[in-house]
């Protein structure tokens, strides 16, 4: 009854009030007591240095990348200006979702899909493009495959005066035209890849004509055109620590969200891909659980297509196809393993970001995997109810607070679902078409396929 | 000194919190002093009476229609659950536009596109749904031609469970594949029109073999569909008594914010199509104009390639191209009248809302005219500072607040400017896309064009 009534108090939407905007990231790192593993250069087979990460990276993008130390890193007053036009996002109490399920537990969603970019990505991207800014440089490079990343980017370099070059994928270019148009609107010049504008893009070309490329391809572009032309640099949309450090302020508005009405999650939830969402998500949880202040369940989901965390191996490995980037130590299905067509184009990637490899190896968060055609019928389900048609990589994260919330039901616990809803999914209509026309399959990974991939990993 | 201090504490988003969301529409019919002219049955030159209109509409959508009297009409709980879902929705104090602008102006704007259907359709498509389901039947049908109203019929069908027939405009269905399937996963059944489901269908398209529709035309499908459906009505997206008055739910909430900070607007303005947006907008600020309590300028933003304002007739026409729905008496360039391409295909509508053309008639608003390639590159100088990437019909509304700010910069004054951004632009990128290449071009409607189709109107 007590409970009822404050159930009754909570509202829908918990927005917090741009005061309460948080004015540091959290970094996670500094409370690890087993850290992630060094970057390593793929030459010397050494740990990179910042003199050699200056080379690609903005000064302070290094600094993040490198900081093992200090656990909290102000975020610059331009930068809480532009989340200011998005943020902070709702943290919406799923009573529908609730009801639909009939279930005991209460859910809760991190809603980062309001705004143009549609996902969680501009967190980062404000910071990477305010940090290249304020060190006087002229503009950033980068590569996108669906085009989520290279959207936020191109908007919040619109916002700061950046010149932003986009190498995209040759037929996500082609095929996703729409996506390419809203970068060009926010100026940004769309290259596609592979292209003649490069020294790689060229011998690819010569070597595979009339090739689609590939998202390994266009990171090998993006990275030498930053290097070649003067005052431009590389920047990444995850994986990376300081990707993870931007994204904390998930986590930051979410604990703040919830401590406003005293609610403990017991379980928080989220996709994995590169890992920037999740490990943004749980970062303020994971510090308190690693402190020994708290404790939560964290749970990683990834397609069963390309379960890095699940059927993965915790190794150095390359970053890119490529192998041109540095090694870092994370799970890994092998940088040579090629997804099958999965719908969830943001979670085929081979690797996982190191800090959350780091967590999964020491048991402070759990994984699981989910199928396809059970993820869209999520996605579905969802939609139909709380209004929000989410992205195909959120949607695995929905899968799996759903299965919990079915779990609560046969069980009768009452637990706390958090979950992170990192996206909408309105440029995804191709892939819910093929759900709606009952013509999505499953796509299970072959022992034959996983061994064969694993056993190129490189001997670090 | 004084009001730089007010401005540092306005949020960039005045948020409501879900108490203050409001509790009753606001008809502001009951406020004018000359009453919206009655619609004619086509049949008898009459006006219609409730029973006509309830073989289409619903019972409680025929009253609201009808209802000149009572000022406030409360919102039933189920739809005010509904709105919390997507509402309050912000009023964005657009402080980086003004930067851009280096203006002395002050300027707000109401963001309607905060929700899966990209518009503030969804207000009335919730409402419509609610009472078409409150009386115990079972369906609606409805027209769409972009596909927003469409969708948003589709989401409040889905949750209020309700079955949804939507005829979609052939070259839209056939060009717009994204809006069709969002509409198919909230469970909509979208034909494209004309089709072999209706008798009007079958005669058009063996009249017409491989035409690719028309609005009239899938109008005409539509009410057909819902007459001979038992358990089945009809419901409209805008120009209607009943659409107006529900969505003053956004005019409410802005003037709720404004209030709140104690900020009183000198300029409202507003894209108009069939008047929806404009209308539900200035609603209360027009019903305090008409009792004398205050006084705003207010402005109806139309493309040249459309001025049914600025160049139309005040006089009865039918409010569809196929002749068979009532009469309306309104600002119209006549039924037969076909726009050019316009890229805003939410304002290519012949007539315009009663309430409004009354409105406009008394010189209670004013009206003026905007042509698309500046209308575009006020989109795109938006979406670069404001993050936003508007939807074409929105940014009318942009040009010209953005207009009216250069204005006062050159004049000094330091006028406040509210305008309502109705919704995103992520499924018209392909007139994005014409824009940026600098392919778009004007389109002014002739003088001999005009005439020929207000020389066909009805006499009445």
């Amino acid at each position: 009854m007590q409970q009822d009534r404050e159930m009754k108090e909570l509202p829908y939407k918990i927005f917090l009030e741009e005061k309460e905007l948080p004015c540091a990231w959290y970094n996670l790192r500094a409370d690890m007591p087993v850290k992630p593993a060094p970057l390593l250069n793929p030459a010397t087979g050494e740990p990179v240095t910042s003199q050699e990460l200056e080379k690609v990276f903005c000064s302070e993008g290094v600094r993040q990348e490198l900081d093992d130390e200090h656990p909290w890193i102000p975020i610059p007053e331009p930068v809480r200006d532009f989340y200011r036009v998005y943020r902070p996002s709702p943290l919406v109490h799923a009573e529908f979702l609730e009801k639909l399920l009939d279930t005991p537990a209460r859910i809760f969603y991190k809603f980062e899909g309001n705004n143009t970019s549609g996902s969680h990505k501009l967190n980062s991207a404000a910071a990477q493009a305010y940090f290249v800014k304020a060190q006087g440089l002229k503009g950033v490079t980068t590569e996108t495959g669906a085009g989520q990343w290279g959207t936020a980017l191109s908007m919040a370099c619109a916002f700061f005066g950046l010149e932003c070059k986009v190498y995209m994928v040759k037929v996500s270019y082609e095929q996703k035209p729409f996506r390419r148009e809203v970068m060009r609107t926010y100026g940004a010049e769309v290259t596609p890849s592979p292209s003649e504008t490069t020294q790689v893009g060229r011998k690819i070309l010569a070597e595979f004509p009339g090739t689609g490329g590939s998202l390994g391809c266009a990171i090998s572009e993006a990275a030498e055109a930053a290097v070649t032309r003067p005052g431009y640099r590389y920047v990444l949309g995850s994986a990376l620590n300081q990707v993870m450090l931007h994204q904390s302020i998930i986590g930051l508005e979410t604990k703040a969200a919830l401590d406003k009405y005293g609610i403990t999650p017991d379980v928080i939830i989220g996709c994995a891909g590169g890992g920037s969402n999740l490990g943004g998500l749980i970062a303020p949880f994971a510090g308190a659980k690693l402190r020994g202040e708290a404790d939560y369940r964290m749970i990683a989901v990834e397609p069963v297509s390309c379960p890095s965390f699940t059927r993965g191996r915790f190794a150095y490995d390359y970053c890119d196809t490529g192998r041109i980037c540095p090694l870092a130590k994370m799970y890994t299905l092998g940088s040579s393993f090629m997804p099958a067509p999965e719908h969830a184009g943001g979670l085929r990637y081979h690797g996982m970001s190191p800090v959350l490899s780091q967590l999964y190896h020491d048991h402070v968060i759990e994984a699981r995997t989910v199928r396809q055609t059970e993820v869209f019928a999520a996605a579905r389900d969802f939609a139909r109810v709380e209004g929000i048609l989410p992205a195909p990589e959120s949607s695995h994260a929905i899968r799996a607070a759903m299965d919990e919330a079915l779990e609560c039901r046969k069980t009768g616990r009452r637990e706390t679902i958090v979950f992170g809803l990192t996206g909408t999914g309105y440029f995804d209509m191709k892939a819910y078409e093929r759900f709606n026309n009952g013509e999505m399959q499953d796509l299970p990974l072959s022992d034959e396929v996983l061994t064969e991939s694993l056993n190129r990993l490189p001997r670090f």
